[in-house]
């Protein structure tokens, strides 16, 4: 390869490299590493597993230990870690109320370094009959890891199919 | 004043200062510029502005034109900003339906240098009868100006009192 082809070359790998970030339409830095999106799944994933081991303190580690913590369900806005915890012993009184809580088609979408943006649908299986919907989750990274600091969770009406 | 006390006192304000950061339980980074908060305000207030003059291109222009675009409602996903339009204008076919718009109890939060949360209550009165909910939005900072990239909005049951 002589000097010119080389130079060339190098031209059109900087030129396609460039096309490339451009048509993402987003800064690279907006690209989440990895390993943020594993540890996001993680905390989802643990959360699932202790919701279905009936053990709602361990399913509300994965939200932000704060007054500052939102969740939007039906009934408007609950404020901060304890409210949240109390809504869901109330809702979900028992291990049957429970049921099995499964997490699907999670999205997750990077908002900068340290904030990141989860959409997803959720669905209980339960005896007394299966309750599911869609959430928006948002994530902070704090000095212990990710958790969510607001939560928007919307139960479906029953499908009439 | 002595050196002494001048020392003194510069620790002590050190101290103070370190403390009021330490308290707030975020990094500054994550504090709103109020340059930002003025715009996030101003594209809610635009949205709000077009959508009462029956002007729902105008109202779209606060959502990031994007495929990516997100929105939840009682129905599921839709995804993209066409997609979106059509759901208002199918949802809202006139004026009438549209009522008179009113964003209420906004509440702005930093999530990182160009992301932000934006919790608030919306509420449509009309002559066939009001409506409102609460609703998430995300918003993320692009060259031409802040943008919703994701809308979460829920319907209140209406009040049993």
């Amino acid at each position: 390869m002589t000097t010119k082809t080389a130079v060339s070359c190098l031209l059109l790998v900087t030129l396609l490299g460039t096309l490339l970030v451009t048509a993402s339409g987003k800064p690279a830095a907006e690209k989440m590493k990895d390993t943020d999106r594993t540890a996001i799944l993680t905390v989802l994933t643990t959360q699932q597993n202790d919701w279905n081991k009936g053990n709602i303190s361990g399913f509300m580690a994965g939200y932000w230990n704060s007054t500052e913590l939102t969740f939007a369900g039906t009934g408007g806005f609950t404020r901060g870690w304890q409210p949240v915890m109390e809504r869901y012993r109330k809702s979900y009184a028992d291990k049957a109320a429970m049921g099995t809580l499964d997490f699907q088609e999670l999205e997750i979408r990077s908002l900068g370094p340290d904030a990141a943006l989860v959409l997803g649908r959720w669905h209980l299986e339960r005896r007394a009959g299966d309750v599911g919907g869609i959430f928006t989750l948002v994530l902070q990274r704090f000095p212990e890891g990710w958790r969510i600091v607001h939560d928007h969770t919307t139960q479906s009406p029953p499908e009439n199919k």
